[in-house]
């Protein structure tokens, strides 16, 4: 309360300037200051940010200034200063117990350690760049994501691994899809055992329904087999449900012979002593490496993994890290077999994952390297012992044990009702005294389930916990270190024992001390590109300041040290934001209702066609099925449409990139029938403020559809309209975009979805923590996803208040245009709005130099490099093109440099153009230039050293990032697919 | 007792290897395996580890190992896992209460704004570099220093700031004996207001009892004008002790005249809206910087300023930061007049200052930044107006202000006494029921002084109690908004208001966003080296790991949020840890006591010596004062003795480099009635155990001196045998070396003391706060010195435990000796021990290349920077040498390759020597080079350009950070002394 008092004196406009404190944000996280924003307005030519958007937001959907940030009562609050905001944060922390947690199910207390910690997840070099789209200056993020391949593939014993899914219960739904395109869905049933992790069902069961696969849920020892043939896969878990871990070689054999995809979910940890998935015949492995030093984070962000035989691995989801070669013939990593990302795709797509997590993968791959092969065995010998010594002595007190004796990991299952005990919640609540949370399974079966932080004493209190529960807790205490010592245990079953060697590789058995590992880290840092050392201007990924402040919080305990699924009034504080966090979502997109789950963008918007396929089922439409999608839509919405098993209908643009209204309404009115939704991109990703919008939306209701808003751009949007205003029935946000959460490389994403009221009802739920009564439709595992990161954009829009939201896309839309009004003499601007305004980002067309110089967009794209600039979004959504967005939070003094670098490198194709310049032999066909390169004895080429290296003066006072490697050959990758550490000599 | 009882489980050797963590720390503190270690005792040639303890540390100083580690009862027991290690240091932070702090007297809360916090706080690539000796890789840091001197000289208006002292009452007692250096000690009288902070009077105190200089202190208004010239200095505080704040242009004016030095200690803030020192005619303004972003972190480390007129810069003592060219004519930094450094002057020194505050520095450096002149200036003023408040409504209430009504900045005080109040106690009691500490003056007064964190509400709060005491609170609350609306305020009056422009420098108004800033910090980290790069070999200054574990816990509210005059019962943690590290630093040296209050390793040789002063003083023997000290000797050992107006006799070294026993009795004979100490370092400064240091003991202690124990080289001790075992009376340690404490890029550091009981009356106290019953002889401002970066040290010693620490030194041992061996058969090693061994470091001779070649040792230096490598230890102790410490942290591998460098180098001198490389254009003495030169297009040298950037293949693949200027002119910077940011177009 001493907070909302000290926020209402605050926003009292009345209260003298000189008690206002000097720490407000909003004017921090705007790169441009007032003065700047009168310059840049000067040249695009308009007296006011007014008349800005006044030519460029169509009237018909301009929210009054009044109306904005407010809806059904909720209003966003702000809270300037960020004194006040830490304050704040830790209230809320303060408001979670950290509670020992032995809960299991997927999430696992683990010591994050520090110097990964510190170096990594809160260092801006790791978590500020995007996905390594532009290899030549993400070497480093690169090949600690082949370090995480390797790792995977070493520990499950498989060919190849991705380089992170969303969360394990998204991996598992993947993998029955993956089971399913094996064989070309002609095989439609799917067994899974009733043993598995609840929300990892829940997931599948989502997937499967929205397919249309079938499932079957039963005990392994109830698989049909005469009806074999008729399944496409079949899933186990191991450790299962109860802690069993069962070798299923035999029942592996068996099923290849029916050709049934065998696939695990794998606790990665037990694997380091147990049996891998590899040696029994498995096809597919997934699973989460939260474990290996991720936080729980009250559900995520986590990696998620997924490892196959080779046979299976073009028929992979997610991103693939490869080794290929450079342009001067070193070794260079890359992202491989890019053709099967989801913007070629679409609706053939076998997967919408966009985003994934490579931040969280690379904390994982760290942890991986920092434990080594003998740390991980120790660490997982450590824990099946503790399971061990809890059987025995809780056996010995006249428990139930259900947990097989011999073939388990870390985790015990108890039949408490057998105990002697009225119900599981009773034996919970009274480890609740002692600040320890079991799991309750059901009413009759607690679970408890090891971790890294576990300690000897912490094993003997539970012990003597279970002994006081029988009564038989000694007066003079229980349990003595005597009873540890020399203790002899029976370890792992000869049969299920791991004999194989893992880890083998340098990577994994060369950094034995935290000097190397810091170091490791630096390095690697060194060789990239993020928000730290310049802007980077990818379009339809806004890239703007993620601050600090809203860092910090997220490594404190009271946000990192909650499991998922620890009782309610252990997360007050969460639940808390999460509900405020809904609300201002609510107030700012106009919709009714917001679901936190999804864990991406292309999550959210499955989630959002599920929840409208589910509400046309619920009126009876089952027939509802079309989706009408334009051609400049985003790869992931036609693929997130096809995992609804719904049919898309391409709609066409016109030639000033809108959609074609004439088009859409025929296309409507033919399908109107069966019309299930449409999904359009608003702004659209051509960088424009369709007029047509409202138009559309109105056609689609008409006809019985609903709008799905993608939410890509709502960067653009902020303040000025809405979508829950324009018509939009559902759409998810990218908060890893529009508010601020870093996007690490390649993920962790939230992708939230808002709906109107009538859909409310088909938003996910969750198995275990049913979210606002809704216990079913999860798309991820956690019943609020990646809660954990919810500080960053809470953090983001309480500190930016109404004014500095609607700042934020006022002043990105102001930098576009500056940008676009600046290059426009040099390159063509592909489309604008009515008033020849762009959105928040705009599109320059490159096609033409191919034939007048033969310079593309790649080239310029490699170019930009040498100019110590990351390349803006290549050849999306228009091919032959670079998409540019500068976000609010780009200054005018670097968007110069970065317009200067254009124009010049626009000068240097001129110089081809005319001859001056050599066609091949080039600064932009040779780009990017490596130091190595610049610096040989034996220069080469047709123009010196320095036009290489600094093509512009202000490089040599700004710096650059070098890049480590040449331009990389993707096609020799992909033809020579390596997808793990190669033997490196050259190690440290 | 959960954490004590998880101890003895682990420290059980009977446990079950099973169910032991995997996470323990020493094995990654120390840099190498038992394998390279192996290979390491090859190559020296002995068969263990063992052995060759045996042979390097003489016989009759060596520790029993059951000896080792313990001392009066006292005993170092370890905590092994990381993963107790955090939680350990959670329990003790959250031991520590977080009150409201109004205490003030020099220490104000403040918000470290996150971006800084976060990039430089928490990064190891600022607070892991070394002081900027090797200028040319210390740009970034060397730019900040310069812009926290330009932010001195703008606020203070004073022409010359130097680049931070250790505190506020260490740079008060600096100014008095610069002042009295002024004068050359001809005038022994020095004038200090009555109304300062009271621990800067005591400093000042202690100060001019070592230097005999006369204090007299006393209210202003009774200086005594007639003796004016009897003064060489006189000395007020603004805002004063009771929160005046005056203009003392008219006595300055009149005191100039006089020739005295005028001296002003100001509130940095302050001096945004009021007056500063330099217009009031001021000589030099001293003061703490903390309140610039600096945690208060219950004392220390606070950069200490200090200013000046030009006139007296070269008085001025620490670290000054200067603007010069390099070769290539392109700007360039580095520090300026080096000669002043210490290891130059001597006994001549005008200061023993060398590790100062350079982290802390550049903190506030980057927070002056951030806020800028307006941010500080509305910031000056909130803080003023809050001040204005109070003071009105509490006359209103019948309150007795003291403190002018108008004359004032944040400090309000009030006379309880006359307010109707039992006493001071009474009051500040009640308030710590709400949760805040106000200052308790005497029995009289009480005082608040506001900070950037206090917002209006606390205002309300505090008011509300105030009336509440007075009986006036009614029924309905007291304050509300409309008390603050459009609130009129008197100001600072006319004659006491800044007029002036301040920090109108790019650099303090270019900077607008978190954006540039984050980006701003990153390009100057860039641009240095740091143990994130490469190992710093740099002997007499172990740079070994800083492990990230142990910076965790320095930036948590429960250690950095606590004032030093915090009541007892709200520091219990910072207690009980200060307890346990005492007793842990008693059982490692075997002193008897341990006091932590000095704040560098400087600072503690004085408080050293000094106690050895009082003690021979309580004995009635005032005429000892000669102290004999080795050629050899750090330049502070001379410089710290003559702090305490010690005669120095100089002891010769003999051929071997050992202190010469025949010599050093003679002197001490010859000196026997008057001798009161002598300082040594053990093992020496040349890098040798010499044999004969119980024998120096010896012939001390019979003619009734004392030892003095230089513990610079004391990670060579660890567990081999210890000061106390060994016969000194007193000593320090540098925790910022042997105990893992960051250097910071100069500074913090702390430097304990430890002596025998003999001593312990006379170790620094505290007025305010009584250490161990002692309240004066204080040689910080602060109770406990660096308070807040105690857990590092801690942490280090608690987690590598006995065997560990001993194995820290061990290891550092064998690193020295291999390296030597390596090295031996290309350069001369200087001096060994008895059986050829070295210590943990070694100095080798260059002074030979001159004459062969041409090359310096500063030539090989520079050298070493195109190998990726900083440089090992210029020309100390021995002139035209390098001396090398690799310290336990450094691997084999980074060692072997540093090695290799060293052998290519010798190389290069060998091919000038056979005239195969010209002598003048050759790669040594062109280096280091940069990539602007190395990329011109027109290379102009007789080598090629691979040779200058790439000496050693391994460059390729391990990466290097190349120096961003070239050989830095010294002459031409000290003849054109720039001390101030120059005017930087180039600068964003
Ligand atoms: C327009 C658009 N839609 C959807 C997505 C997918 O979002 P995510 O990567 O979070 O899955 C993106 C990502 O760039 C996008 O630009
Ligand atoms: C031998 C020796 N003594 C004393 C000191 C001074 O320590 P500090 O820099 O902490 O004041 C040093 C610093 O390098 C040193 O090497
Ligand atoms: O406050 C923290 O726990 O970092």
């Amino acid at each position: 309360h001493i907070l909302n008092k000290n926020l209402s004196y605050l926003q009292n406009p009345k209260i003298s300037q000189s008690l206002k404190p000097s720490d407000n944000f909003t004017p921090r996280h705007l790169g441009n200051t007032p003065a700047h924003i009168d310059e840049m307005l000067k040249v695009i030519g308009v007296k006011s940010v007014e008349q800005l958007m006044d030519e460029t937001v169509p009237k018909n959907i301009r929210l009054k200034p009044e109306n904005a940030f407010k809806h059904n009562g909720k209003e966003v609050i702000g809270i300037e200063s960020e004194t006040m905001m830490l304050a704040h944060l830790r209230d809320i922390a303060h408001s979670n117990k950290i509670f020992k947690s032995y809960q299991g199910t997927g999430y696992y207390p683990t010591n994050t350690p520090s110097v990964i910690r510190r170096n990594v997840l809160e260092n801006p070099n790791w978590y500020t760049p995007y996905t390594p789209y532009q290899a030549e200056i993400a070497q480093g993020r690169l090949e600690s994501l082949l370090n995480f391949q390797t790792m995977v593939t070493e520990l499950t014993k498989l060919d190849v691994s991705n380089a992170s899914l969303l969360d394990e219960a998204t991996s598992a739904a993947e993998t029955m899809f993956m089971a399913y395109n094996v064989h070309n869905g002609k095989r439609r049933k799917f067994f899974l055992s009733n043993s598995m992790f609840p929300q990892n069902i829940d997931v599948i069961k989502t997937k499967a329904d929205g397919l249309g696969i079938e499932l079957v849920i039963d005990a392994p020892a109830n698989f049909d087999w005469s009806k074999a043939e008729e399944f496409c896969g079949y899933m186990v878990q191991n450790p299962d449900n109860l802690g069993n871990f069962t070798d299923i070689t035999e029942v592996a054999n068996k099923l290849k012979e029916k050709k049934v995809v065998v696939t695990m979910i794998a606790d990665i940890l037990a694997l380091a002593i147990m049996k891998p998935p590899g040696e029994m015949g498995v096809d597919i492995a997934i699973g989460s490496v939260q474990r290996f030093g991720v936080p729980m984070a009250y559900g995520g962000p986590h990696p998620g993994y997924m490892a196959c035989k080779d046979e299976f691995k073009r028929k992979m989801p997610g991103r693939l890290i490869g080794v290929s070669i450079d342009a001067q013939g070193d070794k260079a990593y890359r992202m491989a077999l890019q053709t099967r990302e989801q913007h070629i795709r679409r609706d053939k797509a076998t997967s919408n994952i966009c985003t994934a997590q490579a931040l969280l993968a690379n904390i994982s791959a760290f942890y991986g390297q920092w434990h080594g092969p003998e740390g991980l065995k120790q660490q997982a010998e450590r824990l099946r012992s503790f399971a061990e010594i809890l059987i025995d002595e809780t056996e010995h007190l006249g428990y139930k044990v259900v947990t097989d004796k011999n073939n388990h990991f870390d985790t015990v299952t108890i039949n408490v009702k057998e105990s002697g005990f009225n119900s599981a919640e009773q034996v919970v609540n009274e480890f609740h005294k002692f600040g320890m949370n079991l799991r309750q399974i059901d009413d009759h079966h607690v679970s408890i389930a090891f971790n890294e932080v576990t300690s000897l004493v912490d094993l003997d209190e539970m012990i003597e916990i279970f002994a006081d529960l029988k009564g038989k807790y000694p007066a003079n205490g229980f349990l003595s270190q005597q009873f540890y010592e020399n203790r002899k245990f029976r370890g792992v079953p000869q049969n299920l024992k791991r004999t194989s060697k893992f880890m083998t590789q340098p990577q994994f058995n060369e950094i034995t001390s935290e000097t190397q590992m810091m170091r490791y880290i630096q390095r690697l840092a060194d060789k990239d590109i993020g928000l730290t050392n310049s802007m980077i201007p990818l379009g339809s990924c806004t890239m703007k300041l993620n601050s600090a402040i809203a860092m910090i919080p997220i490594t404190w305990p009271g946000f990192a040290g909650i499991h998922p699924f620890a009782p309610k009034d252990q997360v007050k504080g969460y639940i808390e934001m999460i509900k405020e966090l809904e609300n201002d979502l609510v107030a700012i997109t106009q919709y009714d209702a917001i679901s936190l789950q999804p864990n991406s963008g292309a999550n959210g918007e499955y989630a959002g066609l599920m929840a409208i396929k589910k509400y046309h089922e619920s009126r009876g439409d089952f027939h509802r099925d079309i989706c009408l999608i334009p051609t400049s839509a985003h790869g992931t919405n036609p693929a997130s449409a096809a995992l609804c098993n719904m049919k898309i209908v391409v709609v066409e643009c016109d030639a000033q990139g809108n959609i074609n209204v004439e088009d859409f309404k025929k296309k409507a009115e033919l399908h109107k029938d069966k019309l299930a939704a449409c999904m359009i991109t608003y702004p659209s990703t051509h960088g424009v403020f369709e007029a047509g919008v409202v138009e559309l939306c109105e056609i689609m209701h008409k006809h019985g559809g609903q709008v799905y808003m993608d939410g890509a751009n709502f960067n653009a949007q902020m303040g000025l309209t809405s979508p829950g205003f324009i018509g939009a029935d559902v759409g998810h946000l990218n908060l890893h975009k529009t508010f601020s959460i870093p996007h690490g490389g390649g993920g962790p994403g939230v992708g939230p979805i808002g709906v109107m009221k009538h859909l409310e009802p088909f938003m996910p739920g969750h198995p275990i923590i049913p979210v606002n009564g809704r216990s079913s439709l999860a798309v991820a595992g956690a019943p609020y996803g990646s809660a954990g990161i919810f500080p960053i954009p809470y953090s983001y829009i309480k500190m930016m208040g109404k004014q500095g939201l609607l700042d934020s896309s006022r002043h990105a839309i102001v930098s576009a245009n500056y940008m676009a009004k600046q290059l426009e003499g040099d390159y063509k601007i592909l489309y604008t709005g009515e008033n020849g305004r762009v959105a928040h980002e705009f599109i320059l067309d490159m096609r033409e130099f191919k034939s007048t110089s033969g310079v593309t967009e790649t080239d310029i794209a490699k170019r930009l490099m040498d100019y110590g600039f990351h390349a803006p979004t290549v050849s999306f959504p228009v091919a032959g093109s670079l998409m540019i967005e500068p976000t609010e939070s780009e200054d005018k003094i670097e968007m110069d440099r970065f317009i200067d670098a254009m124009k010049r490198i626009r000068e240097e194709i001129r110089e081809i153009e005319s001859g001056k310049a050599d066609k091949v032999d080039n600064v932009i066909k040779n780009s990017p230039h490596t130091l190595k390169h610049l610096i040989c004895n034996d220069w080469k080429h047709s123009y010196p050293r320095e036009k290489a290296a600094y093509p512009a003066p202000w490089i040599h006072t700004r710096g650059k990032v070098f890049p480590t490697v040449a331009r990389i050959d993707n096609t020799h990758g992909d033809r020579n697919l390596i997808c793990t550490c190669p033997p490196i000599e050259e190690f440290l």
